[in-house]
């Protein structure tokens, strides 16, 4: 996680620093800071919120110069105060430095440099990397940081000051994301898009282990060879509202109401004339009829979008799905064969985790097809085929649209695949192709119930003791239950309430002693076959005096007569009713937030997109 | 889950129901009460613990008779009170019964004789039995019985009296236990060995959809066609005080301190000179080489165990493994073929939804091999292969030895699975061998660490707001997430602590956001290869303020530079380590139990089996 900035032209770089760093505020926000070279470097930093940031740039009277770089920051290595805040300078303070990622080896290097007389001031990882540069330094800027790959092992993007060139700003990337934007007499690093919006809509993708000397008027790209490197310009093509608020108080809010859109589009651009065209996709139809096992491979919510998948997949298609997430996939030794596939999921398309599961699963020589979001990101590069989400910049940490995207991906390749290995019947197909189509629609009238689901959150937190409010459970069986977990982590990482998804039948396997008067059960039964089952569950929980919320599909009012209030979703298949019953929940735990005081879009402890391991 | 009993000799009924359903609580505990026969039924039933029925019996100066029927129940169908108690009347009173399992279509029927005059007085499944065995009744009892069978689905257990019939307890059952207890002038019904081990050691095991007359002098067995069944009559061979608490205050710390036995006894039966010997299995060894995927099926901790499991399994034989919970398995339409093996495990054998997951993988033609502790249980019985945990009879609710001998077992299938496959070198067949046989001396050890852990509980328990004291989260990597999953549980289900397990790498896609200073965060860092990820895992929760409690093998000391407090378990094997870090989590949930004040054998809403689904 973390973002960092940086600026190279003829304008002041401060305020550059501050505004994009304020775009990348999502990666964290445990500290912040900005250093800007004039005749010497000028660091300031400080923990907490940018804001914080911003005011204590304000009281020392701005910081004057045209070349700086800037980090935000989420905690990893040290609390998050002002000294383990970023930038780092060295000892001599010739060189300072951002970092996102972590240097795995920084502590054998640390007591190296002690051992030579470094003295260090921070507890981080990143000081290292400052304190090493300069320590190794010789005059020959690229020469030096060459020297330092060599010595550091991890992941990282790194911006790079040295006050013997006035001129420029030095970066490289390995296993963390950054890209250059490229302005008019001057360019910028950062690690996303969003933060060089206002300013270019060109830039590159710097790849890995490639090092870029930036100056205002110059990019010049090279290898650890020191030879050349070509890149294409890529240009954003979202409209630059799509990373505005536009009149909503929270980016989040913003994206659940642009779910409808966003499904549409991503469904919509795949499905013409009763079929359905996957892109185009490397991976053969016959490739696809002998596909021998699936391996679902995320982290987070896009691992609950594989933990519907499985079911989804496996009834559709009947090939055996195993879902994993990618930090516990990436070190078991997994059992892959050549003629499995491997489908990872990830909305920024940068989670570490899952990265390395893609690589562990290439080099198993097993074909890896990604669901992303970010175009362009490494993991779209890095797979054999990739299927964009389309769901435009999700910026609020707790992902909404993104999520439901990524389950509209995996239908379209469960029904897809059905298909060509000839496990569904053309009309169940059709049936199924327009079930999937009236989606968005069906969505979007939910919204409807958004002042019932308000009145839901506001009551709740307003009834029983701190403990009872704050123990939430949400039930469900078969894909029910995958809907849960998603649900579930909605409410805890907004509200901070501690919500648990479990499958209804387990409840009473050791979890059901936690319920007492007034514990809040949200039971989710959306499942013809399954639906009397999860009533029973229902009734447990109620005979132990669980408050209980159900959602059902349209015209299950018995629901009534067991479950203290009822939400209804529009009917659908089965097999597709997670991307609607997902989406009261998103509304109660956006409310439960805001009843909270919570910052619904920048939650405490997390970043959007977790580029460290 | 509910506990039934029932009485025919002639002594007096009520002191043997009142003692026999004693040592049934375990099965449910939130009412109970007793039926007794002379010249009318007269029934005392009571919301609550069974001390409370022993009282109100003991206020009405005894319940006089030598024919009779108990029950503790665990409510599903209306809240336990009063009346929802079983033993439950008609109408005209001359039916009486109790019950185990859930009667599935008891709206329907209840509703036909609501429109036919019959007046109900609870809100319970059982009284339909009562009323509508009443309602057919024509004099005929086994007659009766029979057609109210044919009338009624679902799983029971029951015990019923009959006015006219003032010598004769009748009994059936169907997916749901029942024991039939061989005295001398008297015998017994009961859904557990146990209660009956005070007064004979011999008993019938009733099989499902068979009736049982019996009384004082004779017990008749017949199938639904009234055809005579004949049955073994099996003999208890564990001593009785194997099922009393021996000087313990419960029965959950007598249980913990039997673990280094109990695995003693389970992996010394089988591993003789340097080999492994699983029972009389009629699985071949060229079957076992052609197993294409196993499917581990279990609920609760036995699937904790199959968590575990997974892992050891996968690592050593290379056979793919998917792990289940039962509820899921038996309803999602699993992709099985016949070269797969499934395992299910149920300490009681009972287990409902494990015993269905079972059924269904027999229809699909899949062997099944089962791990059980109690012998000749429906699980066991019903299994291709079954290979007990000799655990002995396990009282507490919570389980202990129960899961530290189904990992034993589990260890033992994948180590002789990779020596019949040759996926393991020999010297490491042998070494691993020889870390399992020291298992048992191993996990004794770990107690002189309980006044430290005592000490730890206390700690929390007296430190920080209510909130912060009853969210713990519990992360681990690899095989110590499988092991966090069932400590989690062990604190939740007796201490009523919120406490949830993580892999450890999931943390921060949003669960991360509910730590905040005080937390407490129980890392288990077992795994040399995974050690150095999870230390780092420990220092972001530090960050954010966790307090952090540590389980590390012996030698790793520099946990103490990151952890709050360390505890160590002995060197073994990274694939066993689970049996050892479980044990100070164990002590922890029974210390934490205390501390609160918590009932530690009977915790609330629960039931050791869970014979519902």
């Amino acid at each position: 996680m973390c973002g960092i900035v940086g600026y190279a032209g003829h304008e002041q770089a401060a305020p550059f620093l501050l505004e994009g760093l304020e775009k990348l505020e999502y990666r964290g926000y445990d500290s912040a800071g900005i250093a800007v070279f004039s005749d010497k470097v000028r660091t300031v930093k400080s923990q907490g919120r940018l804001a914080v940031l911003r005011e204590k740039v304000n009281a020392a009277g701005g910081v004057s110069g045209t070349l700086g770089i800037g980090h935000t920051r989420w905690a990893t290595h040290g609390a998050p105060n002002d000294i383990n805040s970023h930038p780092h300078s060295s000892m001599s303070r010739r060189i300072t430095v951002v970092h996102n990622g972590i240097i795995e080896n920084y502590i054998p290097l640390k007591e190296e440099l002690q051992a030579n007389g470094v003295v260090f001031r921070s507890e981080t990882d990143t000081e290292v990397v400052a304190q090493l540069f300069d320590y190794l330094y010789d005059g020959d800027l690229v020469g030096t940081l060459i020297k330092v790959l060599h010595r550091i092992r991890g992941s990282y993007a790194l911006g790079i000051l040295c006050t013997d060139y006035p001129d420029t700003l030095l970066a490289v990337r390995k296993d963390s994301p950054m890209i250059i934007g490229l302005g008019e007499h001057e360019n910028y690093i950062a690690s996303d898009i969003p933060a060089v919006l206002d300013h270019t809509r060109k830039y590159y993708l710097l790849g890995d282990n490639e090092i870029a000397l930036i100056k205002a008027d110059s990019v010049e790209l090279m290898d650890m060879d020191r030879k050349p490197v070509h890149h294409e310009v890529y240009t954003v093509d979202y409209d630059i509202s799509a990373a505005e608020k536009g009149g909503y108080d929270y980016f989040m809010m913003k994206e659940i109401k642009e779910q409808p859109n966003a499904l549409s589009t991503c469904i919509g651009s795949r499905v013409h004339d009763g079929e359905i065209t996957l892109d185009k996709l490397r991976l053969s139809d016959e490739r696809i009829k002998n596909i021998g096992r699936i391996h679902m491979v995320a982290c987070g919510s896009a691992w609950h979008a594989a933990m519907v998948g499985k079911y989804v997949i496996e009834e559709l298609t009947r090939i055996p799905v195993e879902v994993d997430l990618a930090s516990e996939f990436r070190y078991r030794r997994p059992i892959l064969s050549r003629n499995d596939l491997c489908i990872t999921i990830s909305q920024s398309g940068e989670t570490a985790d899952t990265l390395a599961a893609l690589r562990e699963a290439k080099a198993n020589d097993v074909h890896v097809l990604s669901i992303v979001n970010a175009v362009g990101s490494s993991i779209a590069r890095e797979s054999d085929d990739v299927l964009y989400t389309m769901a435009g910049p999700e910026i609020a940490v707790a992902t909404t649209k993104g999520y439901t995207t990524q389950l509209a991906v995996i239908y379209l390749i469960a029904l897809k695949f059905a298909q060509i290995r000839q496990t569904i019947r053309p009309e169940v197909f059709q049936s199924l192709l327009a079930d999937l189509q009236k989606l968005p629609e069906q969505l979007e009238s939910i919204f409807a119930d958004e002042d019932k689901i308000r009145q839901l959150a506001k009551d709740h937190q307003s009834t029983g003791t701190e403990l009872v409010r704050n123990n939430v459970f949400i039930i469900g069986r078969g894909i029910d239950y995958g809907a849960s977990l998603e649900s579930s982590l909605k409410l805890k990482e907004i509200s901070y309430v501690h919500s648990e998804a479990y499958a209804a039948g387990e409840l009473k396997h050791g979890t059901i002693s936690l319920i007492e008067p007034g514990t809040l059960v949200i039971a989710v039964a959306t499942q013809d076959l399954l639906y009397e089952k999860l009533i029973s569950n229902v009734k447990e929980v109620k005979a132990r005096g669980a408050h209980v919320i159900a959602i059902v599909k349209e015209g299950c009012t018995d629901a009534e007569t067991v479950a203290d209030t009822v939400l209804y979703i529009p009917k659908t298949a089965d097999l597709f009713t997670s991307t609607l019953t997902v989406v009261p929940m998103q509304l109660f735990a956006y409310y439960t937030a805001i009843e909270l005081g919570c910052d619904v879009d920048k939650p405490r402890n997390l970043a959007k997109s977790v580029t460290v391991e």
